[in-house]
């Protein structure tokens, strides 16, 4: 049945290669399982809380003491360690055609507070056990290999930023989560933000990056599709929307009165949701935060600041949802006697996965015996920093139930596993084939 | 034309009574308008704020050193001055009826943080200007008189509801807006926190009780009526409304699997406000508080709780609104799959004034040329904790927009000086018919 599989033609972009014999004898190649839970579960005793979960905050003592860990599970893989100026974490391997760029791999360790044990682990630990898989079939690939573990991904993709991009004087002085500056935490784990410049790369500096990631949503698991191929991961945009009525007593001001900023505002999420519902496609759109002045009981709220949020792989469609939800929101603050201002705060552009390793990936699924099919990533990634850089692929495996960014987040050995398989498959055909 | 007045059949409650002598001497007694001024400007520099207004909280260093300065008016106008055993400021002046039960007039002098200059320096300085102008010409009343200034009226009524009903222990451990406790604040006053029941009155104690304040409401201006005869202080009940939804990724979650709080939420709060708004009356609704977990632009709000506040003279139609806006809430919630709780967290009974004194008061402004209408009191104030003990009345003066808890408060100099005016003859009237 495999030998079947391996004369057929591979899907999507790179098609019509004759795939080398090395391709073929490696075809047999699996990641062991049971150790990748045993890694998994190791990972989740940093940070661990009583309920349940994880809070493994970057720049925390539990971020650095699972680096220390993964350091040790990527060493005992043969790969040589080191951490960039960034802080990011990189176990190399050399590869039979040292004039090649790298192939990476990986994802990050560190979690949202009350996070759950899923959420870049699986990357993480999955790259690490592909690169021993291949060590311990003494598999030499032609690229070199990078397994990379990015910091501080929750904090905004700090360390593939590094990497890709850079980081501003501005973005190194902001504090995060862990109460430390982002230059401070670069140094606490180990890399130099007086010499970012030495990580950073250029366009065309790697042959590619493949993630593996759980999906996040409830898409696989509604579905029972075991893997999923990434579109691309979705823009994002935020703003603080701001209403300005008028802070008077509760008691005495009667109902015709007023001038209510929290009334104005209910009545903008109210018509943000609407909005964003009223046309097809996969877009989503939140107001996950807001803050009333002067706050209490007896004062009819004169000021109301609440963000929101839209998320499409087309920022166009973003930008055209904005307009219509900013339109209405402006009539609604206007018919009670309120201003509105809105204040673009966040915007990532869309990034997508190159259509050829899309193919690969269902290609490497396919001869697994696995269905797939493709979706857009609603959350950030690395990758989105990585494209910038080479072709990117993504790899999903199911969240039950879709739930993330909570103790609750699940993903099932199986579907772990086969995400792990599939990462390996499509890293060997990448790189007999680019 | 004042001794045509005089016999006139006084309006309301206490009528057909043949007024004395001494009473139509005391006709032309009238204010110093300027004196008045005088003491509400000396007021406005304790806790003065440089962007305006005061911020002279109960129990802090402004609120306590302009107690200072009150008790040095009270002396000028030959009051004996005390501090009662609940912090409250009482100047005593004897009768020429030492049997009878005292009348009360005060208000307060403690503000809210960032509040103005009127309200509660009005009634105060008004009472004490009423006590000074009876000592300049030489009279003196059957009744004993006491002007009371109730400490911390803004954090709970604490010296009025003291002095007519007590305060538990836990009321006593409560910290106040100031971070102190009530026990310490009360101590830092001057008072005694352990003998509090010397400062305790019973019903009966007392013949009457009456206080002049600013409207805080646009009802006056808005008719430019000059005075308010007040029907009573409107019953209050607060709730706390929590919404439990659930916390996801606002990116990964499509918006057909969401069970948003907020939503949840901003649905209720325009229910509550067009229930309210759907009967005809005065009756108030307002959600000044709400509060979003975890509260991030990129997490669906899983929980959400906002306060929803009621206020009218009829707490029946008080409860009749709250059940409807319940059932409403209910239903939204069940339908955006989230769950409802509410607990209720305050439910002050409505307090009406005596409405004999109402007529008085009605009667004392028309002798002055003063037009009047009545209307309920949409705030709180002392006069509902007097109304325990003996029967009361309360004038009000109009604020201008109706603007009150906030620096932009207003009430015009010849308004005020009106009220003092209503409030001297209204007491006049009362001492001579009571």
């Amino acid at each position: 049945m495999i030998r079947r599989e391996f004369t057929r033609r591979l899907v999507g972009g790179i098609t019509s290669v004759a795939l080398p014999w090395t391709y073929r004898m490696q075809a047999t190649l699996r990641v062991d399982g049971s150790r990748l839970q045993a890694h998994l579960a190791a990972l989740s005793e940093f940070g661990k809380n009583p309920g349940g979960g994880v809070s493994r905050v970057a720049y925390t003592e539990a971020d650095r003491q699972a680096r220390d860990a993964v350091t040790g599970w990527m060493r005992e893989a043969r790969l040589e360690t080191a951490v960039d100026a960034a802080g990011n974490l990189i176990g190399r391997r050399a590869g039979r055609e040292p004039s090649r760029k790298p192939l990476l791999i990986g994802s990050h360790i560190d979690s949202v507070p009350q996070g759950g044990n899923f959420d870049g682990d699986v990357g993480s630990v999955g790259a690490i056990e592909v690169a021993r898989t291949l060590d311990a079939a003494g598999v030499t690939l032609r690229h070199p290999l990078e397994v990379v573990i990015f910091q501080n991904e929750e904090g905004g993709t700090t360390g593939s930023r590094a990497m890709a991009a850079g980081l501003t004087p501005a973005e190194l002085e902001r504090v995060a989560q862990s109460g430390m500056s982002i230059r401070d935490g670069i140094r606490f784990l180990g890399g130099d933000p007086d010499r970012l410049d030495s990580a950073r790369r250029a366009p065309g500096d790697i042959a590619g990056y493949l993630e593996l990631h759980i999906e996040q949503g409830g898409v696989l698991d509604d579905t029972t599709t075991p893997i999923g191929v990434v579109l691309g991961i979705v823009g994002i945009r935020h703003w603080d929307i701001t209403i300005t009525g008028f802070a008077n007593h509760a008691g005495t001001t009667p109902m015709d009165r007023r001038k209510d900023a929290l009334l104005t505002a209910a009545r903008c999420i109210e018509a943000a949701n609407r909005i964003v519902r009223s046309v097809p496609g996969r877009q989503v759109g939140t107001v996950g935060k807001l803050a009333v002045e002067p706050g209490a009981y007896n004062v009819i709220p004169g000021l109301v600041t609440f963000g929101l949020e839209l998320r499409d792989l087309d920022d166009a469609k973003i930008l055209r949802l904005y307009q219509r939800i900013l339109a209405e929101c402006r009539r609604i603050a206007a018919l009670n006697g309120t201003a509105l201002t809105s204040t673009e705060t966040l915007a990532i552009a869309p990034a997508l996965t190159d259509p050829g390793i899309r193919g690969v990936i269902a290609g490497a699924a396919q001869e697994l015996g696995l269905r797939t099919i493709r979706l857009p990533s609603g959350a950030g990634h690395d990758a989105q920093e990585m494209a910038r850089l080479g072709p990117v692929g993504m790899i999903f495996v199911p969240s039950v139930g879709g739930i993330s960014h909570s103790p609750r987040e699940y993903s099932r050995p199986g579907d772990i596993e086969n995400g792990a398989n599939v990462l390996l498959r499509t890293l060997l055909r990448l790189d007999a084939t680019l």
